[in-house]
């Protein structure tokens, strides 16, 4: 694997399911990344570490999860000047109200780019659309990944048109 | 004044007119404390040194208030073997529940303290109920204040029973 | 068992698959506890005696969690002198939120020093951290518990680091 | 006046500017009654007191006011057999949402009769409605008050009408 | 049965899973009442039908309950003199806060008396309480209600004391 | 004044000044309207009267708004067989949250089209396009409104894209 | 199938499920409908395209359904002359609430007519209530509706009285 | 001006007092942007236009500031291939939470990098960080401005830490 540009981390492996969505975003767009646990509470200096560190390692983005008071992505982006892309993990409480609220609302002079609840895929694409202001290339195939998901929308919709709405739901019921 | 045990901290100097009341409640009782601004997100080293320094410089509970996406009282309960009390300071939207929510909601491992939004007055309260553990005459000046509350609740009770509320009102508007 | 200096109360037995996470904690730190039921709304009379007299059972810290309107932490830390940690359990409605707000949102003058939701075990660890003012000893076990989660997250993130993603994924499902 | 058959009671006095519009409604309806300030956290005894001796001294009905974690009512209502009507006061932060909350939550085998944030007027007419249950003359009463709510909103709906929106808000002005 | 003294009502027949526990504890109580399903949405001229006549036939307290925008129990209260309780039924979203706060929010003139979200056996409790202004043999029942409530918390706590938490979880486990 | 095909009602007088803003909507499409005050909770008669006799009279669609827990729309909108459009009306507490959910949430079977909370300009541009269905030249008039807003948008657009911020902020402030 | 004139899309083939609803009532009253996919965010030249040229192709409403930061209302709505009505589809966070919100809480000046959340059944209804503006025999089938669904409550509450409560929900379960 | 890389647009001038934030932060940093109103739903067209030609015209980034049903951002995101930034304005109502969910709540395929409510300074931080992936010199401003904003924080702290809060209060007052 080609040396990482995006730097993957989360508070817990419990996160781990939600977050490997990034890194196969990252995959599908050929982006070489690191995916490592990074706990700001049981691992502040590992924290400091990482995030003092990572743009000197060659790290161009940094994509971080965490649930609850969720402080893993705020506190990397107090320290690196890369980008920093925060997760809400939802938690067994709150439904990810206090997850949202604990990345997002970042104070003056310290921004985390905050994505949707639990929507580590949509991490992975603004890491690639935050590269592509440098690679060109990803740009190309952002453009593509967008066509693809139009044509796969209009697929659907020439589907449910031609079969109706019941069939459509059998159908889809039986490839499950 | 005597070596500090208490260590009060805010994210920035517009929390001050909050925080202050802490400082007030500890004067109170007598018990020394240092105030002094940290910002979990503009100083993180700062808090890191603080956090990891504290216990060792004779300061013996914590009190950290922070507003919106609040990181400072976890991020030092998360460094420090010391009790953290986190005050929510209210910011400018959602009524404090941001801040709310990124202090209470600490994950297993790491608890915060955490009392009642803008509510530093009772940090105070907490932290000389905690230091009464190992300081005796605490506890009797604890039971005391309470004893004082409790006395001017019912002074009130009887003033607003001899009055009738009309009056009472009226006397309570002349006095402001 | 020695005499307890930590008591731990609740509501309801129902609420104890919860609360037994802060018993458990405290058994790992060596802290005598005792455990009972104590409802506020149930049997206020039995909540008073307990509140006006742990303190002088040598009782030195209380742990009590509740949901719904939850009012048995706010009331026992009226009464005692003693710190009052509150366990906010979440009930089957409003995901939590009542039982927080009930525990947190306390008066000036009577604090309650509230953990997370259903983290019972935070509270175990505040009562440890609370205690660890007077007793060195539990200092000294704090930081090594803190050392060893932070050796528990280092031994993960390099297993992950290892395996990547998919195997580690598989591997820890293997293991449940 | 006659023995007081509803006993108001409120957490602090800077809840009685709310609370006296239960007294109003209560003066307006004839209804003997005694209004004073009783704090569940910083008077708890009395709040015992208050409740245990309640239904003994006449009290037919309590009215309760709090705000925050708002514990006054729901206590008051372990404790006595009388319905308890619990009125939410909204305080300086989340909009009243914790008192409604921590009153109207309680768990089963203790209701608080709950209603509207601040409407202590609602709070007085329900009492009545519920001492109408037992003393015939305040059913005439009460349905003579929702007839002139309706004669009144009838009549402001006739000047609108003839007045025409723009007008009718100048009137309405020039009357403040 | 006896001429029936409360009623209770129901928005849809999928409430009465929840509502049948007020008729249950009105049966404990021996206090008649009736039982049926009353739709503000569905059936508004049998609503209005039966808020405007319920006193005339003897019905003494109304219980209500509703789910999502739950207009039954204020719209009752509009047209009845009896006092009217609401019972918030959680719907399929929103945890029931939108239940809630349609009952709860009622403006000045109209109170309902609310209860917790889907907690109709403290409905039936309160419309007992609420009798028991007029039937002094209900206040006894209510008095040993308490007693009994108190003495089977107490029961469970001197179990839990004297197994331990570990024995009690299983040998409650065993009786489910 | 032709006869009016649009009924606007509100709860209260004090939603007035929300609620013109409907009715000058209307105005200027000139669609003829009729504006009152209809209280669901302190005029059911007349709600029920007004709501069952609208379509008879010619009205062809309703406007209605309230606050807090807002019964008006959705109580109307049982009764009616016209579309009914619902105004959430901001009340003093919750931001307008229960008015919106009580008016919304409405029940499978009975509909009402609710618009976001204060904006009763909107309920006035949902009639006039609920009513171009039937009424050819409001159609060309709203197409005619949107192109106006477009201009009105680019108009400003072009004064800060020549003047830059600051200046436009100046030139705002001195329109004002 | 006649030409249709009611358009029902939705964001995904996932919300499918729900919107189906919308589709059945409108067979039930015999308005031709058409029924696809539209993505505001997948194929937004697609909603532009839709929006744009629904009313010349004959369709007279449009029902839009969409989850999360739910778009395809609002900005269908923005283009069309045509009234809009959105179904807040419940995602897999927050209950519905980001979808509501983001659906209901228009600008001035372009409104969605919002019904509660997963309520398509109820968005099928208004429709044929706007559309019965226009067509007679629509108001005609409504008010038979209206006069259905209360006579399904009377029978059920005539069953329930018949039975009782417990009889009745055995009878209900053994008919699942 | 150079040629602008960075875009601000805004759905109304009422926006514009917080949105200059952002464009102030650019300055500071000498990055040329441009900045005007897009409003998605009175200018669609212009929306489509600006989204789909606005990385043909060199712009490498979007800033996107909406209140409400905030839909400019994440529509902008659809059809743009350039990373979007969200700003949340805080509206009239519910305290900004409508317009945080409807930008951040974005569905899997389209992300729209969200950032604190009201805080367009963050955006224009986000955006140099973002544009600093490319050109090291924003890198190093960035570096320097974390630099500054330590300092400062340090400054303010030891003059707190000299004067005492009270004369530090009293000084900051002075100076306003």
């Amino acid at each position: 694997m080609e040396k990482p540009i995006v730097g993957i981390i989360m508070g817990s492996d419990s996160d781990l399911n939600i977050m490997k969505d990034a890194a196969e975003v990252l995959e599908e767009f050929g982006v070489p990344y690191e995916l490592t646990i990074v706990s700001a509470h049981r691992t502040p200096e590992r924290m400091f570490e990482y995030a003092r560190t990572a743009h000197a390692r060659g790290i161009e983005v940094i994509i971080a999860g965490a649930g609850g008071a969720a402080h893993l992505p705020g506190m990397t982006a107090s320290i690196t000047p890369l980008p920093v892309i925060g997760v809400p993990i939802k938690s067994s409480s709150l439904e990810g109200l206090d997850s949202l609220l604990s990345i997002v609302q970042m104070p003056k002079g310290v921004p985390v780019a905050t994505v949707a609840i639990n929507n580590a895929k949509n991490a992975g694409l603004l890491a690639v659309s935050i590269l592509s202001v440098k690679y060109p290339e990803l740009r190309e195939k952002l453009i593509k990944y967008k066509e693809d998901m139009r044509r796969d929308v209009i697929k659907k919709a020439q589907d449910l048109e031609d079969m109706g709405y019941a069939e459509y739901l059998k159908s889809k019921e039986s490839k499950e």
